[in-house]
């Protein structure tokens, strides 16, 4: 099945731009020619879970979420071709000419869980950059995901091209075991999904990865922070979308100012319902505001709550902030408020993250709100790709070497 | 001992270009300075091996090569930095300003094999690049490694930093699982050695890794080739060096050219002593050169020779050639000969390997022939490196994101 997908890639290999567009186009079209029948596959998917469920809403797709998918891959089409961009051209001195260009990947595999418009997000982020695509859904989204890849193969078969390109594998995970450890076939997997996922992934793939993930992200109040600033950015890091991996899990306050800082932050904790775990330093000033609070255990640092909750440990000064980060940071997105130049340059410079920030709430990491277009993921790692990737990173390198019979 | 490591490395992050490039010229001048010392341990390696076997040459140092290993030292130290480039720099709409620039990955852990030179030319690209190094030599170079080690740390200690920026590990192989295993403390491993090494390190890292490694590497000649040109490339590529990876592995000729080619190949086939594994076709036509010709077996294709050896593969057409290709190639180099230029595209965009070469020795595949400067490896995988690679690839990125308290 993957040596299929492999073989197939080839012919995409060959496919312009224009024509790569195109397909998505056709894509786009057929999601919104066939939106019954992906309704209906929706429907049995949906049916195993109360409509309480958090799943619930995520498994759902309606037609208000079809049209913006099809949307979806219509803006996609429209994204610059990130494949056969020069990046060396060059005369060597022995008259070889050496070339190095962007060429698609090949095959790609990608893990999810849940929501099915993943599948058609990145099987087009896939497809236009030139690599054929593995999908491998949760089982709890099976049907839904079915109808939307049999919408794939249409749109490949009506272009003219092997209905290979893209596969869904089945739901038993022995095929992700299968599919991490096929370095002959894949050439990269991403996986997306619960830290549990990305760790399985860690432990059993001999194939490249691009991790993305866990986001255990901190905010350090400084003793010179404007703290009404500072209040605004930790309750919207915190509360805006607590889901989400760029939310903020820690807060670190500078021991001087984490009694006036406490009673700046009472509505907002109150107003989302925020209940914190605090610090021996801190607890009493908590304790104070009557909000819901807890001495904090060790467990519960170094912790993605990806809930209303919200850590605080107390610091000296910026190196003990610094040297918390290092030891608990899922280096994903970190952030100092503080109106002292010096002091954030030396945090902006410290901090081994992804992303790091002054003056602002964490929420920002995000392709969208980066302005990358169609966003991958968020990798936590730092090869190839680092923090929020697109299309660009779909890619790898070639080297092109032109000669007239030069030998060594 | 790889904490120590990794905290150390933020003393690194510190240090300025200047200050780096410095450092690399108090190794070179203290390698010269105790270039007695590394001369004794050296000899307590040599002395458990025979100046015949083939490693004994590949551990010698001698005056002249330690000569030249500092020279080269001062050469890298010349290179351009490549920490702190602004890849992005804009402001978004809502007023935050985003950059991505480059910046050391932190640790990196170099899995190597029997050559010392290997410890200071990675350890100073390391450092250039903001790194810190983790160090697994073979135990065939045990006293030499340590010798050369301990002068790193000397000019380390001299300019003032911790000399756990440099760490040589025991050479039991446990030290290597657990180096690969360390992912909180080490950021990318880079294997360089036998294709054992290399699969050893892709079942057992949870580390991103560049592999380096295995060059299966084929040229074909099509039936429109310049035979004369070709029996020149084809000598040089197999037996100019047939040690290294970019050497050449599997010939494979149109059927129509194999009688006319044969002859042409028979000089430098007896030059170097090459035995050829002939398939079925082309068979008769070596014999009849009285060059030692075998007929091939199956497990002669797809083999790294890394010897006077050359399998030949004789088809009908291109497509026969570019499945050859995809089923045996390690997409290291690959080439092919032909005066016709459409057909010279086409196997230019199909075949997926790091280099592909039209009518030139495969052998040019290395950092030095591409002009990157010191190589650091040849990478054969996708992610972040392909093809020879150098110290811009020993950085990854961050994003910094500049605020006045913007919250989403």
């Amino acid at each position: 099945m993957l040596q299929q997908t492999q073989q197939a890639s080839i012919a995409l290999r060959r496919l312009s731009y224009e024509q790569r567009a195109a397909l998505l186009l056709e894509i786009a079209k057929l999601l919104r020619r066939y939106s019954n029948d992906i309704l209906e596959a929706n429907a049995k998917d949906l049916a195993s879970f109360p409509t309480s469920d958090p799943l619930y809403d995520r498994l759902l797709l309606d037609a208000g979420r079809i049209e913006r998918l099809a949307s979806a891959v219509e803006q996609v089409s429209t994204l610059e071709d990130p494949v056969g961009k020069v990046l060396i051209d060059k005369i060597l001195p022995n008259g070889l000419r050496l070339k190095k260009i962007t060429v698609p990947m090949g095959v790609i595999g990608i893990i999810y869980e849940s929501r099915p418009n993943v599948t058609i997000d990145v099987a087009v982020l896939c497809l236009l950059s030139g690599n054929a695509a593995v999908l491998k859904g949760g089982k709890e989204a099976f049907y839904s995901n079915t109808a939307l890849v049999s919408i794939l193969h249409k749109a490949l078969a009506k272009s003219g091209l092997p209905t290979e390109l893209v596969q869904l594998l089945p739901t038993d995970r022995r095929y992700t075991t299968e599919l991490l450890q096929a370095e002959k076939y894949v050439d990269l997997i991403i996986p997306r999904g619960s830290q549990s996922l990305i760790n399985y992934v860690r432990e059993n793939a001999k194939i490249p990865c691009i991790e993305t993930g866990a986001g255990v992200c901190h905010t350090y109040v400084a003793k010179n922070a404007n703290l009404e600033m500072a209040a605004k950015i930790i309750i919207n890091a915190k509360g805006s979308r607590p889901s989400v991996c760029n939310a903020l899990d820690c807060l670190i306050v500078h021991e001087d100012v984490v009694e006036s800082l406490a009673p700046l932050l009472k509505s907002g904790l109150e107003q989302y319902g925020i209940s914190v775990y605090a610090d021996e330093v801190s607890f009493p000033y908590f304790k104070r505001l009557q909000v819901p609070v807890t001495p904090a255990l060790e467990e519960n640092f170094g912790k993605e709550w990806l809930d209303y909750k919200l850590s605080v440990k107390t610091v000296k000064d910026l190196n003990e902030a610094l040297a918390h980060i290092q030891k608990y940071s899922s280096k994903h997105s970190e952030a100092i408020l503080t109106v002292d130049e010096e002091e954030a340059q030396r945090f902006l410079q410290e901090v081994d993250a992804a992303a790091v920030y002054h003056n602002a709430s964490t929420r920002f990491t995000d392709g969208g709100e980066f302005g990358l277009g169609a966003e991958i993921g968020i990798s936590t790692q730092k090869l190839h790709a680092r923090g929020p990737f697109a299309l660009e990173k779909l890619v790898t390198e070639k080297w092109i070497v032109l000669g007239e019979g030069q030998i060594r």
